[in-house]
């Protein structure tokens, strides 16, 4: 079902030293920091040959990695993101097998305008994992 | 100087439980675990098409997970792991930006024979960071 690792998702507290430690120290191009409003956070988006890092910062007050960010202040790992073909199907695969959807359950469109959603950390060995639709 | 994510690091509680998970929930092609003492894990490739996820359980009295897996007993993301052309110049490089290389600083054989370095999750938003060379 999971096809590519669309991306690894690290929340920091200091975006532009991120990107910069990206960028100068080890080396990686990165873009230029993308406002997702409509998610809650700036992103910069780190290139490597076969997937992508995202470099994620809070925006707005109701930012969904204020808390993770306040529990972690040095930053982590926040999710990882697998490719599926078929969104609802998949969700209604893993539904099946008790493993829990969150939210309402239904696709949003995600951060690449593409329908996303997330899965119970408690489901997936303390691994917040987010599916794309590819 | 980073070039592809070679894998993300997921250390588990139960190596059994969590295979089933990636293979059976998540429909991915999981291996047979492959024991490693000398680093002191069993681990379960996940093979995606882009790059792998490995499923890492202690083994052994000094594992190194062991005390992940105390503080995150349901597990979670351990490590990333950068692949680099050449080790020990990227150990030069990022010594002289001040980055704190773990241990003595020398390159280690890693768990796919090849040298490998950990860098300090202080020095890169809390993430720890495995550099092998490809």
């Amino acid at each position: 079902m999971i096809g590519k690792l669309n991306h690894v998702a690290i929340a920091v507290p200091d975006l532009a030293a991120a990107t910069a430690l990206y960028r100068d120290t080890l080396g990686a191009k990165v873009s230029a920091p993308v406002p997702q409003p409509a998610h809650g956070v700036t992103v910069v988006f780190v290139e490597l040959p076969n997937t992508k890092v995202e470099l994620l910062h809070p925006m707005g007050e109701k930012s969904p990695i204020a808390g993770f960010l306040e529990k972690n202040p040095s930053g982590g790992i926040h999710h990882i993101c697998y490719e599926v073909e078929d969104i609802l199907a998949a969700r209604d695969k893993l539904k099946a097998t008790g493993a829990r959807v969150l939210g309402d359950g239904e696709p949003k469109i995600g951060a690449h305008d593409k329908p996303v959603l997330f899965l119970h950390p408690k489901d997936f060995n303390g691994t917040l994992v987010e599916l794309e639709q590819a």
